[in-house]
Order: C-alpha cells, then structure tokens, then sequence
C-alpha cells in the first residue's frame, strides 16, 4: 500500500522532470506553448508508452490513466511562469533530465520486474524506459540525444540504477526507499559527470593509437 | 452499416491525404520511387500504426487488411503523374497534409472511443494518431515536425476536431455526417492558420518582457 | 528442428551484421562505448522489436529472450579490436547492413506468416523488420537513411527477398537451405548496387521533362 503510494508518486516526479526538459528544450527551440506541450509529454510520458507497449499488456498507462498528463502541464506552468536566464537554459534542462533518467530507470525496472519478465529483461526495459522519452525529444526537436553522451555519461548510471533495482527486487529488498536511495545515487552521479565532465573511453584502441 | 462505410471512406481518404504529403516531400528531397513509396506509407500509415499499437488489440489494420495500401499506392501514383510546379511544392504538401489531420483526429477519436477507452484517453489517442505519421514522416527525412507550428497552428485544430467528435460519441451524436462536419471544421482552420500565418503566443511572460 | 536452429543462426547473424554497422556508425560518429553499445542494440535489434510490436504477441524476443544481446555485444567487440582504415569505414558499414538487410527481410517475412498473418502483410512486415533497425540507426544518429538509397537500391531488394519467402512459404518450399539462398541473393543485389552505384527513376515524367 505504502509501497504503491510511494511508487506512483515516484512515477509522477519522473514524468514532471522530464516533462520540464522537454518544455525547457521547446523554450530553447522557440517553440510556442502546443509545441512545447507536445515535446514535454514526449520527453515526460515516452519513455513509460515504449515500457508498456513492449510489455503488452493493454494500453499504456499513460494513454488508458490520463491524470499523468498533470505532471505535464504542471511542467509546462513551472516553465513558462518563471523567469529562465538563457545562459542558464542547458544546464537547467539537463537537471532535470537527470531527475527523470533516475527515477525511470528504478521504476521502469520494477513495473517490467511485476510484468513477469527476468531480471536481465527487466534491466534492458528499465534502461529502455530511463532513455526512451529523451531520446525521443532529442531525435523529434534534431537535437544529439544525450544517449550519446556529449554532455558525459549518460546511460551508464540508468545501467546502474536499474541493476541495483533487479538486485533488490529479486532479494525481496525493493521497497519505497530503496527505490529513493537508488534513484538519488543515480541522480548524484550523473549530475557528477556532467559537473566533472566524466567520460567513458572511445574507442580503446584508437586512443592507445593515437597515444604512440 | 452506411457510418461504417463512410467511415472507411473518411480513412481511406485521410491515408490518401497524409500519402501525398509523403510523396511531395520526397519528390521535395529528391528520393527515388521507392524512398517516395516509403515516406508516403510512414506518412499515410504510421498514424494508424502508432494508434492501434496503443489500443493494443492485435496486429494494426494497416498490417492486417492490406488493403490500405490502396490509398497509398494510388497518392504515389497522383504525385508523379501531374505537373507540380517546384513554387508550390511546400503548399501543397501542406494542404494535403491538413486533409490527414482533420480527417485522422476525427477517426482516431473514433478507433480508440470504440476500442472502450475514455474521453480523455480518446482524444489524447486522436490527436496522437493525426499527428503522429506526418511527424515520423518529418523526423525520417530531418525536416521540422509541423507539430512545431513553422508555418502556423497545426496541433490545436488536430486537438478541436478530436474533442468534438469525443463530445458527439458520448453524446450519441456521432454519424457520418457528424465526422464529415467536424473534419471540415479542423480542415478550414488549418487552411486559415497556413494562409494568414495564425500563430499562438511562445512564452507568455518571455512575451510581455520583450515588449517592454 | 533443424530447420528452426538454421534460422535461430539466421536471426543471430542478422543482429551481428546489423550491429557492427551500428557500432561502426557509432565509430565514425565519435560515440563512446556506452553509446555505440546503445546504436549497435537499436540497428541490431530494433527491427525484430517493430516486428514483434507490430504482431503483438507478448512481449519482443529482444526483451523476452535476453540471449539477443550477445550477438550485438560480439559485433562491439569485433569493431573495437580491429583497426579500421577510416576511408574504408561507410563501406564496411554498408556490407554489413546488407547483410543485417538480407537476413531479416527473410526471417520477418518467415516469423510474421509463422504468426498468422496473409501472405502480403507477411511481406510487408517483412520489409519494415528488414529497413526498420537501420533507419532507426540513421534517425537517431542524424544520417540520411539508407530507405532513400542514397548510395543506390535498399529496400526494393529487400521487398524482392521478402516476396521470394512468402512465395516459398505458401509453396511449403521454405526450408533453412531457401532461407539461405534467398538471403544471399539478396545480398548480392545490395553489393552489387552499392558496386556499381544501381538507382530506380526519382519521377519518370520528371526526367522525360527535363530529357527534352
């Protein structure tokens, strides 16, 4: 019960910090207020309707529980009610982004988990869940997704978030707050590499080439 | 039986519409005839294709019944066989374009209404179908998604088509003629948005600084 | 039996080629491992996940059966530890995409009549299985697809391969040794067209026009 509530609001915040990068994108873009409300559902909703349709069971929750289009337009009010500095923008926007990636990646895992699907499945769909709504906003707005890393790893500490979920959801240890600590170590890496600018290599032996 | 049919006919002719736009714009990028065949069938399918992957209720129609290939077939064969002057090229696209959309948020509306969903999931599925294959179509040949408004409204006329027909189904008022209306409402306020260029505001208060 | 462990090889080796050019993408684009891990997955496997999708028979192979993945993580490491001539790299991408085209048109062609559907929306998922994780490849890393041909005829072998394996199939000639051949004459028809620069007409009265 309490598992549930906890669980739901962590949904609700995943969707509302994404849904802000998209909107923050869409301000970027100059896109006006029905072209930011489509990016931030895109980047907010996404991920978890590419979740669900691989799971197949019915109708995306995002589609068949419209209540998660509030975290959407509440979003898109945070965004358009306050004033951003531009020089700010894509700092702020990745932020949020950030936020999203790692409540995703810890409840995408646990609603593929109570699909059914083993734990190797239900890591690939959590990381699918964390990086599927970005990507989509990025590739839609033409922009490089940050799956790509240009603002350093990215994908990595989704991996993470989702391995160490599947781990506690097999050992009966995934509750409402190790499903918070997950996502706050996920959320506090990746704002480290991009504050650090922490990469991962290239290509190994390119660069041990290019070292000679 | 005769809403059936002419609601078949309101498909048919909203595949035709979007196909053409796909053709036009490959004809616009210079692709080959199978390129056009490609971006005609994302465009005239890919709606339909996204909205009954989220109903969720078996292979979607534009797989199962081949026959909506016709439409398809048929917008390629219109593209090439007429003159079409290079000047007009984006306009017309952009006509035919409007025809798919006020034609696909009636019926996507409609699909998802009868596939049991509520209102409100009903209209956010239409205006997902109606815009959903002309935005793929963009996103696969790097153009800038209409849903982006470049050259005017486009999604909150797609919106006012799919709450009305959403109103009419609830209301028992939905017929063929019903749907024809409401199409040729959303049709006329898209034209009028690309005509005299109807723009809605980008960031209210970003707005009401500039003007200081 | 035998028939199923030659196309299960079939499937893998299709997610091989199409993974390395992937991760050859990923090479040439200057991605890190996590992100040419993640363009490897989508060429490799993103068309198998439209297809089951589309199908909608529970949840896709890629996810259900995570021994997918192998292929995709050996196409990474065969395109790490090798040096690559940078001026032979697209043309290395482009043979093993034919290959990755050339074994999927057959095998979704072969696994959407395995799964009920009529010979012609078996070919036509056939095709999109087989031009599906290529242009997903292409769209998230902002190339011009190669359903546009832009380094001559893609899809129109591929639709030929597809065909050939519907034909085979209502015949009851389809066995590993068909599936073979049909692929490989496939791929020589894509070789041959990257060789020899094969284009179909962009718009037959457009060229008669400008011929005058």
């Amino acid at each position: 019960m309490a598992l549930d509530e906890v669980l739901i609001a962590l949904e609700m915040l995943g969707t509302f910090a994404f849904a802000v990068s998209g909107g923050l994108l869409a301000a970027k873009k100059g896109f006006d207020l029905v072209g930011s409300l489509l990016l931030a559902s895109l980047a907010g909703l996404g991920g978890g309707v590419i979740r669900d349709v691989v799971l197949n069971q019915g109708v995306p929750t995002a589609f068949a529980q419209p209540v998660y289009l509030a975290p959407v337009v509440l979003a898109l009010l945070a965004v358009f009610l306050r004033a951003i500095k531009e020089d700010r923008l894509r700092r702020t926007l990745l932020v949020f982004d950030a936020g999203g990636l790692s409540l995703f990646c810890v409840m995408g895992t646990y609603i593929a988990h109570t699909a059914g699907l083993n734990p190797v499945a239900a890591v690939l769909l959590g990381v699918t869940t964390a990086v599927g709504g970005g990507t989509m906003r990025d590739v839609v707005a033409n922009e490089v997704p940050q799956i790509f890393n240009p603002d350093g790893v990215y994908t990595a500490p989704a991996f993470l978030g989702a391995a160490a979920s599947a781990v506690a959801l097999e050992l009966g240890w995934f509750t409402g707050l190790t499903a918070v600590l997950v996502a706050g170590v996920v959320f506090t890496i990746r704002l480290l590499a991009l504050k650090f600018g922490w990469r991962i290599p290239l290509a190994v032996l390119h660069r041990a080439r290019g070292s000679n």
